[in-house]
């Protein structure tokens, strides 16, 4: 199938980057916000959205668990992109001519180390990619844009440093989003979101099927439950899929545990080794 | 004692409002970072500072987490504010004359709804008071900042709307943070972080604990660890203190299941119920 993807951010963005590797023969289509990719890729509009769902420096992108809350779209696949972030600027600007620094805050996050060498403000704005398309259409000099090297040649940037982030092992974890729940590949991941009872030991209680069954749970997010101050719901990615009689059963005593569940999808865990430092070789397969 | 107590923001921050509510008597100085105000008073410089914690609409503050689990100071108290956000401009602005709505972006996230009526540039900056007073400073016009009506007061702007934010009932937790552990009350309330061994089940197990001794669990927060891609801390707030003997002996228990813990600090738990709609009435007993 080759009908559009969507991503957030301006052409060069690493979501972009994600969305290439997940569906190589499809149309991408840029959006200024997380939530009107979401939107469109709810009403059918995107064969898929493909969004950040966590940094592994920064931490999860809440905006996009509040979004997959809403439970409009299914997660059908996942990919895991190095991001190395380099500053980038009007060719012929110097470090030591630099006045401001834009970029994500995320990304601003992640450089802070090396941005505190640098006597400049330090602006956020709406996405990296758009830090540097801003710099290059308006002839901004003085500034730098935190962003990928990709978008340094996009825009016709000079790339004053290279991997500045902190931690040089740094990984954007996406997902591929859509309507259709059928997943990209065989599915052995799954995220859920669970809201427990408001009772000593829910949460605990709510984690043993998985414990006793030996589903490794790899990650556990809390976010505000929407339902009143200090209630979360809490979202879990297991390392199993519908196909695991394990899971399933678990999943089938939960229902006894939690206040509320909700299966946000499965899919195929991405591949790659995040720790390696070899980059992205292989790929989940796409439809 | 009437040391100096720091918060992050410029004057008519919310920070500032929590500092006065803990510290009735101290002299409060304003920070431009939370890393600043959180070394100031991990070297002592300070009585304490006072930093958001987390919000009950968009959840935890990440930074100011990563830098408790820094380790240097000791939670020693915690206050929550309620927050009203009100949107504040030069006097005589009307809402149709505006171009730019800046505030910090978890304001500006608070306010999604209220927002997307206007058709105005939506500018993400480091404070909400300080978006206040730039405002005002520089005599920007078509500009407005979403900030609390106490920051219109202290910089002489006109309240445009008022309680613009989505959910009416919206709470920011603060904690007070200091070199010295000694607490600001008897404690009843602790925070600690663990890091659980990377094998199925670790957190469940790391959690059996205080769901044994029916020890309450009000929060618990992941962050990346720090130490590789996709490994994470746990941050857990209980209702209990050292006083506590179920507590104590959970403690100890925990000792054997997870890789690492570090208390961050027992201290009086906030007496609001924070779902009151009746405002802060009470206040926990500052030394």
């Amino acid at each position: 199938m080759d009908a559009t993807v969507g991503y957030q951010g301006e052409a060069g963005a690493y979501s972009e980057e994600a969305a290439a590797l997940l569906f190589p023969d499809a149309a991408l289509r840029p959006y200024r916000t997380l939530r009107q990719v979401f939107d469109d890729a709810e009403r059918g509009e995107l064969r898929a959205a493909v969004v950040p769902v966590e940094n592994s420096q920064a931490g999860s992108i809440n905006e996009t668990y509040d979004l997959l809350g809403r439970g409009g779209v299914h997660i059908v696949g996942e990919a895991v992109i190095r991001v190395d972030h380099a500053l980038l600027a009007l060719p012929g600007t110097r470090l030591q001519d630099l006045g401001r620094i834009s970029s994500h805050p995320a990304a601003l996050a992640q450089c802070q180390e090396f941005l505190a060498t640098l006597e400049a403000e330090v602006v956020p704005v709406y996405d990296t990619a758009g830090a540097a398309k801003r710099i290059a259409a308006e002839r901004r000099t003085g500034e730098a844009a935190v962003a990928s090297e990709r978008a340094a040649e996009v825009y016709g940037l000079e790339v004053l440093a290279r991997r500045i982030q902190d931690d040089p092992d740094n990984f954007t974890r996406f997902a591929a989003v859509a309507a259709d729940p059928q997943p990209l590949g065989p599915p052995d991941k799954t995220s859920l979101v669970l809201v427990t009872d408001h009772r000593p030991g829910a949460l605990f209680h709510a984690l043993r099927p998985f414990a006793e069954r030996q589903v490794n749970l790899v990650k556990l997010e809390s976010r505000p439950s929407g339902s009143g101050p200090w209630k979360y719901r809490f979202y879990l990615d297991v390392e199993a899929g519908p196909a695991d009689p394990g899971f399933r059963a678990a999943l089938e005593d939960l229902r006894g545990e939690a206040a509320e569940i909700q299966v946000l999808g499965s899919y195929p865990r991405w591949r790659e080794a995040a720790g390696d430092a070899g980059g992205v070789e292989e790929r989940v397969t796409s439809q």
